[in-house]
């Protein structure tokens, strides 16, 4: 038999699409200064569904970049207090092209939301929003706990704003346990709560050679190339097998308990279907004496997102570049302190500079690695809920990304968070084509109200 | 005394300045598409500025790509014929930004004209025109020797069109020698032939990891990245020390003679100078064995002059990049074959492949290194004319850069090509404020003038 919030959600089915598509339809992209207005809107349209929903004191909290939204709803006296926490803006789309729909023109196809943000992370915060409205209606305008919501709009550019603002407002933001959808099922079908997260260093490596930009006939053989110097470090950064070799990298990594690596193996994971069907390629790196999901879990990784320099249009130019930029990244496992790696990459960088080439290291943000305690009672239950919903034992797994307010809410508020979100892993974060399943969307309302309805009896 | 040519430029010295600082604005860019019509115009305008000059039989000759122009004037019976060529297309102007005054409205600055194209090479194409004029002006509408003229708009992108004119017009084009002005004075004031010019092999290298771009989070450590991979191979293609290690590249390189290595030694050359100055780095690079000018004349390259894959907006996008490109050349130098030189880097490549990574290569253009015999009676009598301008002994040089029409007029028509050219070292050929001496301008219509009056009393 269904509970009362899956019929109240079965019967709202297609409003409830239809507010999320229109939340995707505003481009909050936060890393770029010409859609600020459109993140703004963004934060206000949050605000005033939480208002709907029947939170108080939703309050736009200004910052020096993107707004914080804040909520609450406090009448559970004896009752624990749960901080939801989720982002409303976006990465950027491009490369546009390879989009088979407009990014911020959502478009349904195969039981799937087609649309930048779909699934990190609008349509699984909205899911909150959403299950606080389906409580409400179902249990005569009370909720079963005391909620908290804190969304923010810097998630995809470092969060500084809400580091900030959760060191400051302890007492505000004050609760027992945290709730972040912004992860995903380990496997389609599969209840899973994340308990690890990586940490992530993001930096910025400028090269310059030549003074100005040179005719590489006239220099070439002599003139320092911005270019190649910069390829030239960069290169040294891995061996072949994807060790790192920044001096230090290692030294403070801790290998995970052998009782968690055991549990790996029992998850539905299949080399060939990661290789053929997410990753697309005809073969995987990095370090061959580590499990695929060691590596992306519990090992640091140093990535170029992205490089430019030189001449780069259509036909030929044959020019000794004078500056090139790459766009860096480590992502860092637990214990490993990011100030200390931030150090260990800007030494290296000035120890590995090819002769002739200067170099600038801007680092645009360092948070560290994540663990949550699956012990923890708050965990015990959300597992169970999530098993309840799902039929399925719940499975505690890391996550190879970064989340850097769970950090922030451990060190400031004392809490652990539950981890329970509800992507797939095919569904294209930050990629063209990023997706989210309609189902996965309505199941999330249903399993986020049933966690809180537990976690309110619990105590 | 001044020679009559002297007093004509010197008379008319604002007029002739005048018509080349309108070519100038004129943004032929061959290699970018959307100029086309920008290129045609600048062939119109030096068609009818040769008309103008009292040139015979003047064609805009269509191409495949942009637009050859032809001229001659064939009354002097018993002279010799010099067949003079130019290109009036111009490089891209980017940077934008690091330019002092827009590209293509010339700008008179402390006795230069700053433009793209003010040397290379519409300023030096354009005093052979204004030589006919005074040379017609000063001889009573006569010219001391046949002249052709073949001017060109696809230099700066292979110069295919012309390649293919000159091997299928071998009889309208038969002359005596040809005259080319796109090289430079080995310092100022100093009479310079140039007699051997690098090759120019250009190349697109293209790496693809991933099927699409995915979150470095999710995957990092494990899926190949395919402007990591670029990075990877091109770090191979040099030594720390600037050896290239494409195999077969040095197999069919031949030294200078010693008796030309030693002339070099004499030339007014200053390491300091060229680094801080010209280079304007805080250090050389390359092969440490050789001179700075053996690196330049007579060594192979292999440069990297663009390279852009994944995210490089402003801010932080955390992508494992799906593709990367880089524009690569190798300079070339006498004996090495361009067709087994892109063999030898298509291997490279091919072998050189990172896991999980591929590769293709797009050869935009390969042509080889030229050698013109300084014995050659024109070679003489141009040193000669040189010299009695600028009053100093005169100097044969090579350059390190290409003008593959040197090898097709030698290959096709054979005869050799005289060097002389008026561009200062610090010209800045390609780059941001691309710049050229007006007094050079003039001086060189009058020696090339006194060139054309010499040759045509030798023989």
């Amino acid at each position: 038999m269904p509970t009362a919030v899956e019929a109240f959600v079965s019967e709202n089915e297609s409003r409830l699409l239809d507010e999320l598509l229109d939340l995707l339809r505003i481009p909050s992209i936060s890393t770029l200064p010409e859609y600020k207005d459109d993140v703004a809107r963004a934060a206000q349209f949050v605000a005033d569904r939480l208002k709907l929903a029947g939170m108080e004191n939703v309050q736009v909290i200004p910052t020096a970049k993107h707004p914080l939204v804040y909520a609450d709803w406090l009448h559970a006296p004896g009752k624990p207090t749960v901080l939801c926490y989720g982002h409303y803006d976006v990465q950027p789309p491009d490369p546009l092209e390879l989009w088979n729909s407009p990014p911020f023109d959502p478009s349904i196809r195969n039981g799937n939301i087609y649309a930048r943000g779909a699934c990190d992370d609008k349509g699984q915060m909205y899911m909150h929003v959403k299950a606080v409205e389906a409580l409400r209606a179902v249990h005569g305008g009370k909720l079963p706990v005391n909620l908290k919501f804190l969304i923010e709009g810097e998630e995809e550019i470092g969060g500084e704003s809400i580091a900030r603002y959760v060191a400051a407002q302890k007492d505000k933001l004050k609760a027992d346990v945290a709730l972040v959808s912004d992860t995903e099922l380990f496997a389609d079908g599969v209840p899973t709560l994340c308990i690890g997260l990586r940490g992530l260093m993001y930096v910025e490596i400028e090269a310059t050679g030549p003074a100005r930009d040179l005719h590489s006939g006239m220099y070439g053989g002599t003139a320092p190339n911005a270019v190649y110097g910069l390829i030239e470090l960069l290169s040294k950064a891995k061996d072949a097998d994807g060790h790192i070799r920044i001096t230090g990298t290692y030294d403070d990594v801790v290998a995970p308990d052998p009782a968690e690596i055991e549990s790996w193996k029992h998850l539905p994971f299949s080399e060939d279907e990661f290789l053929h069907h997410e990753v697309g390629s005809t073969q995987l790196t990095g370090e061959p004496e580590q499990s695929i999901l060691a590596r992306i879990w519990a090992r640091p990784t140093f990535e170029v997102h992205g490089i430019a320099g030189g001449f780069t249009g259509a036909g030929a130019k044959t020019v000794i570049p004078a500056k090139a930029t790459a766009k860096v990244s480590m992502r860092l496992v637990p214990n490993q302190d990011p100030q200390r790696m931030v150090a260990a990459l800007e030494k290296w960088v000035q120890d590995n500079r090819p002769k002739g080439i200067q170099t600038k290291v801007r680092v645009l943000s360092a948070g560290p690695a994540i663990s949550v305690n699956p012990n923890h009672p708050a965990i015990q239950v959300a597992a169970k809920a999530f098993s309840d919903m799902l039929g399925k034992p719940t499975v505690f797994i890391r996550s190879g990304g970064s989340i850097p307010i769970v950090g922030d809410f451990a060190t400031h508020l004392g809490i652990p968070t539950v981890l329970m979100g509800f992507g797939l892993p095919d569904d294209g974060l930050h990629s063209p084509n990023e997706k989210y399943r309609v189902s996965n969307y309505y199941q999330g309302i249903v399993t986020i109200a049933h966690f809180l309805e537990q976690y309110g009896q619990s105590e």
